[in-house]
């Protein structure tokens, strides 16, 4: 479905010695290193590039969609919400606009299946706005599969369409974040299909619930698991108790790993998004930079399946992208210090 | 010395309503919330102004001086790194040339007693230069005090200096980094005896000596910790076991924190001084933003007794205000929401 190409040690050693021979005590910029050696490492394997580090024009897609689930009460706010926050988003209110503002990251926002469409005339003077909707929210999974596999399908051409979009545009660096009331419940689900967890481990609270709501998205996610069995396969997966909003994004990871650009991957949701990309091919994992660990229990669980050590850990609980784009700044490090700092010789100091 | 006002909670109140207003569950923000607040709050109490947040011409000031104790060879670099990595920070090259590039933070670098001074005819195109000089090193605190009273005091005088200047200039957001040959050695003695750590504490392995080193390190601690004895009153530990880079920045962090703008401290080296200027002053604290935890041992002692929680943890062990410079975006996205973000009211988000 995508042809992903694992990363070849071909350039390891080189981007290695160039980062040891700069002004700087061995490893004294700890991850910031790991994260230049990796960036060095993506660029090369497109065009035998590893001197110099680019990034170009950063892209941060947000996918809204809404979730069946919501219904049964499990978050703190109702479907309507997804909605608003969209126009939110589209007004250039929200805290991902706030810090795609400071950090120049250009904000596209798609509505993968949000309840009630938005009209056709408002105007997006902060980004850009697809509308790529599979239908007006998902099922609810609690009792019925989520989606058909021919949405499921349709869902990740709809996601490789916009990355390839951005490409086409000249983008090197892709973001993801996401919207979506009842989508923690949905990620849940997915991750303990995937990594055979149980609720307990992989439940949290969202942004907030309460202890009745807690134990009722418990037991309405135990209720789909056992509905679903061991079912592995991660279209399976996606179909039985994904989000439109999640299989876009794996959709849009994958063809992003695919041209062989740099994913920045944001907290629970989207890392859950991230989880099935790897399922699905594994070879998806080498573009990833993880952003943030959040607040949410079973992020970590999610984060070390998937191997990544988080740039930041802010204590964040917001998604809609926000952890990436508030890390980006930190790949712009990376990357200045990486092609622009002296080396021992340059510089004439003798260490 | 210096006439430091404590914050008041006036405001407390009225940002903790505006942050809480936002659209974005209750501390979602996690800790740019916090940072959010206290930047507010620390803007508030000069011009009663708390409803938005401005940084403005944010300054890096990196004060670099070299120690007596080096000579014993308790550093992976001898004494004339100091004044090399200078001539890198004038000539552009260094890590923190890099980030402050990047993240748009205006540079000046103090000679506040390195071993051979800098001749008067390099040309600085990247900052501002300050000769502030003290003396040519320290002397080796391990046989004898550093300095003299006379010249601790004379040493604050100079970093206030630098920092009133750049107040003139319209800063409001003051950064700090350092530069010294076997300055983790003064900063562990400082905290010895002002936490009454032991040098098993206290004492980290720098940028990364050997065994024996790092033996060494501890024994020649030791043995200026037993010439000192109990003392901890804070100028004294200065003259005893200081650094001039060390003594120049209190300084400037005092006089920072009397003007009420907001300082940005960096590493272990950073926060021992911060460390110092809080035992001065106490209501210097609340002026402080800690930008990460260091790789170095202690320094989460030290962070611990200033009841701190940095921003990042990415295992940096450079210091030279790297890790300021790296955090200062994270400053720039808390002033955003809170400047920018919409409200629930603003929006139509019904949650």
């Amino acid at each position: 479905m995508f042809t992903i190409k694992t990363l070849s040690n071909v350039y390891v050693k080189n981007i290695a010695a160039k980062i040891d021979g700069k002004t700087k005590p061995l490893g004294a910029l700890g991850q910031l290193e790991t994260l230049a050696s990796q960036l060095a490492n993506i660029q090369a394997q497109q065009n035998g590039q590893w001197q110099n580090i680019e990034l170009n024009n950063p892209a941060m897609l947000v996918f809204a969609g809404d979730h069946g689930i919501a219904k049964q009460g499990v978050s703190i706010a109702p479907s309507e919400v997804t909605q608003q926050m969209v126009l939110n988003f589209l007004s250039g209110g929200a805290a991902v606009n706030c810090f795609c503002r400071t950090n120049s990251i250009a904000l596209s926002v798609i509505d993968t299946g949000i309840l009630v469409p938005i009209e056709q005339n408002v105007k997006f003077h902060h980004g850009d706005f697809y509308a790529q909707r599979i239908a007006a929210s998902t099922n609810d999974f609690s009792q019925q599969a989520a989606m058909t596999l021919e949405q499921v399908n349709h869902g990740l051409e709809y996601g490789a369409k916009v990355v390839r979009e951005k490409i086409a545009q000249g983008t090197n660096i892709v973001m993801f974040g996401e919207m979506g009331i009842g989508n923690t419940s949905s990620a849940a689900a997915i991750i303990s299909l995937l990594l055979k967890l149980s609720v307990q481990q992989s439940v949290g609270r969202g942004t907030g619930i309460t202890d009745q709501q807690f134990t009722l998205k418990q037991n309405l996610i135990e209720k789909a698991l056992q509905r679903v069995g061991s079912e592995s396969e991660p279209l399976n997966v996606l179909a039985h108790v994904g989000g439109f909003e999640i299989v876009q994004m794996v959709g849009a990871m994958l063809a992003a790993a695919e041209a062989g650009i740099t994913l920045l991957i944001d907290g629970f949701i989207v890392s859950a998004a991230a989880l099935v990309a790897a399922k699905i091919n594994a070879n998806a994992r080498d573009y990833m930079v993880f952003a943030h660990q959040s607040n949410e229990q079973a992020h970590q669980l999610v984060l070390e399946a998937l191997q990544a050590k988080p740039l930041l850990n802010l204590d964040l609980r917001l998604g809609e992208g926000t952890g990436a784009a508030l890390a980006y700044p930190l790949l712009q490090a990376a990357v200045s210090f990486y092609n622009d700092m002296a080396s021992f010789e340059s510089a004439g100091v003798t260490v």
